[in-house]
């Protein structure tokens, strides 16, 4: 496990940090007095500023209604460590069982929303829905992340790639080629 | 180099098989006699079938009205051979030189597009505009992957993940854990 990770809070108009390298992340989610927890890897950063997601969250999802109903979610990063609980929360529905239980993650409160952070991540964005244009057509939530919190350490956590098939791709070493950009392109 | 790799045809409705990782893609465009190529990290799959992908393609690339108003363009997936391609097109702009020729890449022809496919590059999806609906508002066009061209080997190629600040990093190890998925999730 990872433990308690202790998190710093984080600019919210720099989250493509963790999420452009295209990780599988968990979306926790609270309508009604019920949270739930679903496996996402249909993501893509949008903007920076304001700091806008789009995510594609299947309709048949249970987290789906609560997510369009509340309109608030915590987009979560988990890391290898996590990998047993990631395939669970993918394979299992939050209309049977009580996700956070059911694979031993801890809720912690969020501070802008009702949704939950998953404290055993490596990061969170709180996140409220931004424009519902596409949800109909396309399942397509646009999101704001209003506030995000991630840990000190590692500075390049192991995350999990999704690829289909019941395989992941591990995130592996790390290249710096910061001496080949123009200034205005970092 | 990575050379010239022979591709096979690939099911349309498995790209995400390598889109899903979140790798940096370039893309490549053809509009009014000239080709241009432009790197993208701001993508995510949609749908299976139709093979749908969404892209964020900032106003201020030369390659936006080039895509739009040619309704097409080609995602081409380049590895860690290309490293040296990847960060000079995303810092050069196609009003000022020929992509192709300062990178020495290689434009094949398409079969269902003009834009011109990459051929130093591990995949290629040739793609049309399916919708346009959110490129006046968040630049976000939505594609369908026509055609679909993948080389053989690697099965994992060694894929770039952009995390800004001129920082990629590279896919690392495969985890399989097919056993532990449903059948109807896989």
């Amino acid at each position: 496990m990872t433990g308690h990770l202790e998190k710093n809070d984080f600019p919210v108009s720099q989250v493509r940090r963790y999420l452009e390298p295209g990780p599988i992340v968990l979306v926790s989610s609270k309508w009604a007095g019920r949270t739930n927890i679903m496996t996402l890897g249909w993501h893509t950063i949008l903007e920076f500023s304001p700091s806008l997601v789009g995510c594609m969250i299947s309709g048949s999802n249970h987290s789906h209604p609560m997510i369009r109903n509340s309109g608030e979610c915590v987009i979560n990063l988990p890391t290898t460590a996590l990998i047993d609980a990631v395939v669970g929360i993918g394979n299992t529905s939050g209309a049977e069982i009580d996700k956070f239980a059911k694979f031993d993650l801890t809720a912690d409160k969020a501070s802008d929303v009702e949704a939950p952070l998953i404290r055993e991540c490596h990061a969170s964005f709180e996140c409220r829905l931004h424009d519902d244009i596409l949800v109909e057509k396309y399942n397509f939530f646009i999101f704001e992340v209003v506030k995000a919190h991630v840990a000190a350490i590692p500075a390049y956590p192991k995350t999990l790639h999704y690829t289909g098939d019941g395989v992941f791709m591990v995130s592996g070493k790390v290249i710096n080629r910061r001496s080949q950009f123009r200034p205005e392109m970092l």
